[in-house]
């Protein structure tokens, strides 16, 4: 068999978390990989400022797990070690009074893990290939999309830097450069939308007991929450068994605490258990030290054009943080996208220059329809997700302590144990299994007709059987 | 009384129709006015390249025609003048056959223009004031908004003009680059869509009468529709005796269509009487050669940062011409952004040099609160019309011919006759009254519900009665 000696060639350009571990699967296809970050490298910069406005930590669960698994390389069993798993929410009452919500009804957990560490974990694997080659501090400029080129400013000489491939991805985030130029050649339907509310993060610090060892604070293995309807705070424990809280509120709500007293005066009357946890002077240091950051949920679509870009991640759908899902939605992203080309077969090696025009041009083509098929049935669930994680900001600052909302969570849970594949709480389809998003929440609306029906059959029978004692008992 | 050397300063970005209009809104009240534009001088230019995606006519009623009295100059006079006074829509059936639907029950009328025309009635009344300098050519490349500085692209030499002004108007239209520069200083939500139809115009040429003379080949004080259901033509009377035609289909349907064989075979199906209007050549010739356009619509909001920048017409709010409202309501933003600085009483004089910095700061807060009230009560109205232009589509390529659409116009045109203030057809609401777009859309719906609950009266007074009747007649 002839030895070929060109591969097929993409640009990513964004190293973060979609980046990074899309990089790893365009290595290990064969495809030859130059990755792009406007940042420098995480793992020589001390530099944190672009990490100014993203929260340290996250929660990976099953659709992330999945698509780390798929690599191999141990990379999910590294990220599942270094995390904390959580199996449920601990609601903080207004007296101080906790109580615990698990999230699935078998011990499924998510799992909180240091946004960074993971982000490292991931270059390592990355550039442990030796077809991918990594740029730092390199800022996109342009892309002529019919050619397949990209126009990098070098950030440290101003030069410019440019690259011709076969594929362009773009995983350069919420404010993405390359949705912009794919914007530029494409009727983008396109929509950004910012919540009234910001937030700011702050930290909880382990403390001592009495053997004089570190200690977490609270529970560990919770997501701590504290409702309050119209904002909320919520703790996250990291590795170091510190905990990082985010504060979300109103603009207008934050703007109005304008004094230490006044934030403290806030604390007692809403959290009063959280001052003791985070500590007086790091509470009104960090609330006024902290940036604070807006949050944005963007939907477009399509995601490519023709054969030649395809964005992922926060790129193509950033949403709010409220259903955990924004990273295991981009990782596995990057699993559809790879199973549709595996499935179309797309190869990653050049034809010989003898047979070189036709093969290419079937390649070109069957690329496109690849891109095509990706942003047909991919767009829906980013949209799906994008819903559910605005929906999902009301019931967890609100709706978790509502008498309705527990018995539902109590019935279906219930309902679950007993028929776990007939009914399986929406909670439980969007963070412990793969089912597509917008299929998830077309299960759950339908599950939502059946025990509305099923409730109001039982209250019926119910009403027509105590009739009929009435009945009997009047006779 | 002292006399102040000094104006305020605004620059405006975009010398189109708004942009135009809202020049001389400013000249009137005494700001010291510069008008920039990427494109020539139309009243100089040959050059219609930057019309080609632009069509030719359009249709000015109630708001426009406000808007332009309120300056005076014998503006809305002029326009009328040189305007073709459509009563109605025509509607061409398959056979050819013409059915005539009023506009309003009064005999008010849209009025047919020549865009460019106007364009250059309104730039030419700007340049009557010495306070109004105009600047084309100029291309505007970035703003700092908080300095109020803008900074152009000189197209023929290709070098740098800066102007540092109070305000900057945004006036460049739906892809403005007012609006991007807006994007980057405010959280705005945005967004866009385009609609799966593309568009393409074609002319119906003047015909010889029995005298030699040019007469118009169909009537003329009509706006001709040709609805079919899924797609449709429309035309518009133009002063030349020509119509200019608009066809709006599915891009597929266009790109279906590859052969004047197939062009003319689909005009003998769909717009038999449509062939011979237009002619068999310059059908082919006008299909194949003229732009095609895509159409899209944007909403978005704040309109405004600070009290530096606003945004205006396209630029704020682009939308389907189905309505025929894109540029009523670009003349109205501009009355109704006035309104607001009249009544905040913005003055337009900058203070003499001692007293300078107080009533500065003072000014500025004002602008700001004008800029902020402006985008409050703006955007509701503008996303109503912009929804209410979507859904037009559907009423003109298909419900103007079904027997529900006809059957509740005949009704609410009577009642409208009977009580001409307390029911008015949204038509009339929108085309002929200055009616907030947003009360327009509620009254509608008000009006909607009242007509059901009558109409459900009707038919249960008058089924009772029958009931009544049989029962008599059975006795």
């Amino acid at each position: 068999m002839e030895e070929y000696t060109a591969q097929r060639r993409v640009c990513i350009v964004g190293a973060g978390l979609v980046g990074a571990l899309a990089s790893v699967y365009f290595a290990q296809r064969g495809w030859h990989v130059d990755v792009f970050d406007t940042r420098p490298d995480p793992r020589v910069s001390q530099d944190s400022a672009h990490n100014q406005q993203r929260s340290i930590n996250l929660a990976i669960s099953t659709r992330g797990i999945t698509a780390l698994k798929q690599v191999g390389l141990g990379l999910a069993e590294e990220v599942l070690q270094a995390a904390i798993p959580m199996h449920g929410r601990m609601i903080h009452g207004l007296t101080g009074h906790q109580s615990s919500q698990a999230y699935g009804v078998f011990g499924q957990c998510i799992n909180s893990f240091e946004r960074k560490r993971l982000n490292i974990s991931l270059l390592d694997a990355a550039e442990s290939f030796s077809n991918v080659t990594m740029h730092f501090g390199y800022t996109l400029r342009a892309c002529d999309l019919d050619q397949g080129a990209a126009k990098f400013e070098v950030r440290a000489t101003g030069q410019e830097y440019v690259v011709t491939v076969d594929l362009i991805v773009g995983a350069d985030g919420a404010y993405s450069t390359c949705r912009r130029q794919l914007m530029r050649r494409t009727r983008m339907d396109y929509s950004q939308t910012y919540i009234s509310h910001d937030y700011c993060e702050l930290t909880i610090p382990a403390r001592q007991n009495e053997h004089g060892e570190q200690e977490y604070a609270m529970d560990p293995n919770h997501l701590h929450i504290w409702p309050r309807h119209t904002f909320m705070m919520i703790a996250l424990p990291n590795k170091d068994r510190t905990f990082t809280c985010t504060l979300f509120m109103p603009k207008e709500q934050f703007e109005a605490i304008a004094t230490p007293e006044s934030l403290l005066a806030f604390y007692q009357t809403h959290f009063p258990d959280a001052i003791a946890l985070i500590g007086r002077d790091q509470l009104t240091h960090g609330f006024f030290a902290n940036p604070r950051g807006a949050l944005m949920s963007v939907k477009c679509t399509p995601y490519h054009y023709q054969d030649k870009m395809v964005i992922l991640g926060d790129a193509a759908h950033c949403m709010v943080p409220f259903y955990g899902q924004g990273m295991n939605c981009g990782f596995e992203d990057i699993q559809v996208l790879f199973r549709i080309l595996d499935e179309l077969q797309v190869t990653t090696t050049v034809p010989p220059p003898g047979q070189a025009k036709a093969v290419d041009s079937q390649w070109h083509s069957q690329m496109q329809r690849a891109l095509d098929c990706y942003t047909r049935t991919r767009h829906r669930d980013a949209v799906a997700i994008c819903d559910l994680a605005m929906y999902n900001y009301i019931e967890m600052r609100s709706s978790v302590v509502s008498w309705q909302y527990l018995f539902r969570k109590k019935l279906e849970d219930g309902l679950h144990k007993l028929f776990p594949s007939l009914i399986i709480p929406l909670y439980t389809m969007v963070s412990f299994t793969q089912i597509p998003y917008h299929k998830a929440i077309e299960r759950h609306e339908r599950q939502t007709r059946w025990l509305t029906r099923g409730l109001m059959g039982v209250g019926v029978v119910t009403t027509a059987a105590l009739a009929a004692l009435v009945r009997c008992y009047r006779k």
